[in-house]
């Protein structure tokens, strides 16, 4: 059946209008029915701008408020009870619709998914997870930029969500795990890693592979489909991998336009160059999911553009196909020797409640 | 006058034969004077097997012990004292050469900087700068993975090093300064990234212009000149932009395999993608210089090729041309309000001395 995904109308930096045509363009391929939840008249002008919504399956939901970058992210989600982004959540939560997608303040979002979503059981900190291409695949990278700082616990539970999206997802029937640290050698890394590194290593998993420790260029390789790290560095990870592409990009086309010569073999480089464009862009994938909390929620880049919206809105459809919250609550609970360890180390205190985790150490991007 | 460079011979992973090389081009360039140092019978028997010194500056040093990837590097540094490593550092601490070079284990020669040539008065860990290409220009970024545990008073000196450098190495008359975070708002980042941003903001240099935040995309983009970060990030940052180039090169290669029309075009732009590979090749670079030691002494990629150990050579007898230690050794004094901030923070206690501090909190790449 066809899944209904509620759309923050107002999130991104181009909103609502890249959201209104994106929506559009997502509701023609027949794929996904979306909810446009933000400022009706405006998003409804914007419609009308383009031509309205006809026969397709598309339908606006007023909200009155909006959730900004600038605002702090729970306080929002607690204070803006009518902000476009927390009506979106909220129609997920009431079974109205089957993911939420948004642009907007992706710390919202992650708080939105704790303080509407819930927690799912057994996971103390939701993650954002990203896809990066690989010259054979691809990998996914958690946490993108949902926490700043994580302790052990969080990361082993990084991994199981992580192996449960590859597996269902990417289709890795026994995904390959490892940990995010800036050598191979055991003796490498922060605490953090280290303390990861022992705890996956000494408690084997049915469900994955644990590799060990893996370098930054190993994202690319091949060797893993799932690498662990807290968000601070999955965030700049992802935004060192887009500056490095972009700069490349930069210096081949300086390069071609040194000499006439080139610029007429470069030509005919073009359907080629497209098909690389592809296979790099963000926009093709769309979105990030956030994994660990009760209900499929995508967050965006803010600057998405039209394709990044019409993808995302697609890639959430799919994704509720799945039962990724199901597989994922299964999953911890057949971990519980791994996480019970993880809970027994030094610093591990009781975990606040859903709603209010995000409130002082979260800062996600 | 031509300056004298002590080169490990016996540190990469293929020493000491890609040393010999390396030290036979660099030295045929007529602009560095090269004391290979290593087991001399090795390492003669690899001149021969090249034609020999000839009349070339350059000459053996002989030493009977290696430090090798898997030694314990400051442990390793004290008690292997015939170490070829050691013995190059101690040849630049007795003014014997100029410089040191080692493509050799990176921890042992931070070790060998703090244990034989010693931290400079002022600096309390010495860091390793590698340089990025930017479209326009380069970047400096420390630190590259020398210290994986750091504090504000740390990134405060890298800060004070780093623009140092940037002023005497790459030009810059006042360099632009960036503490890379994961967002640019100032509530994102660490502990230690907010903290380090309070200090610089609160501190204004003449030396450099303290930006603020940046993110791991304005390490390429040219908005700043200095990028100041722990070890842990530094080493991924250089892993990642090394994975995602070769990543996106290789789906050139793909794309362009593609189709033998493709094939006939990309023929005519190998000189273009030459030019594009020199500009990226860490090769071209040669090695990253460790700064705060007294001393010039650069580290090298462990699978160096002859052509990065020839630069490498080349590159550190311009660096001991500059009197960059002089030039840190004043700035540091001039920051003196800054770092003395920087101390009074709470966590900060009296320092380790010089050949304590590596024991066990770094573990450079």
């Amino acid at each position: 059946m066809i899944k209904t995904v509620a759309l923050d109308a107002m999130g991104g930096d181009n909103a609502p209008g890249v959201e209104v045509v994106g929506a559009l363009d997502a509701a023609r391929t027949g794929e996904v029915r979306v909810i446009l939840v933000g400022d009706a008249p405006r998003v409804e002008a914007e419609l009308s701008r383009h031509g309205g919504a006809g026969g397709l399956p598309l339908e606006v939901r007023h909200a009155s408020q909006v959730i900004t970058m600038e605002d702090h992210p729970s306080k929002a989600v607690r204070r803006k009870t009518d902000a476009s982004m927390r009506v979106a959540n909220n129609l997920v939560r009431d079974g109205d619709a089957d993911a939420v997608v948004s642009a907007g303040n992706s710390g919202a979002m992650m708080a939105s998914g704790l303080f509407v979503l819930k927690r799912l059981k057994g996971v103390d900190r939701p993650a954002i997870v990203t896809t990066f291409p690989t010259r054979d695949g691809q990998a996914a990278l958690l946490d993108m930029g949902a926490n700043v700082d994580c302790r052990p616990l969080h990361l082993v539970q990084f991994a199981i969500m992580g192996a449960t999206f590859a597996r269902l997802v990417h289709g890795k029937q026994s995904p390959v795990v490892g940990v995010l640290s800036n050598g191979a050698e055991e003796h490498k890394g922060t605490d953090l890693t280290r303390d990861t590194h022992h705890l996956l290593r000494e408690h084997p998993s049915e469900d994955f592979r644990y590799l060990g420790y893996v370098e930054g260029r190993d994202i690319f390789s091949g060797r893993v489909d799932v690498v662990v790290c807290d968000g601070f560095t999955g965030n700049l990870v992802l935004k060192v991998t887009e500056g490095a592409a972009e700069t490349l990009v930069g210096f081949i086309k300086d390069a071609i336009r040194d000499s006439l010569l080139s610029r007429v073999f470069a030509l005919g480089l073009v359907p080629a160059f497209r098909r690389v464009k592809a296979r790099m862009d963000y926009a093709e994938q769309g979105g990030a999911p956030l994994l660990g909390v009760d209900g499929v929620s995508v967050i965006c880049h803010g600057g998405s553009n039209v394709r990044a919206i019409r993808n995302a809105l697609i890639g959430a459809a799919r994704l509720a196909d799945f039962d990724l919250s199901g597989a994922i609550r299964d999953a911890v609970h057949r971990h519980g020797d791994l996480v019970a360890a993880a809970k027994g180390r030094p610093g591990e205190e009781p975990q606040p409640e859903a709603g209010e985790a995000v409130a002082g150490e979260n800062r996600g991007g």
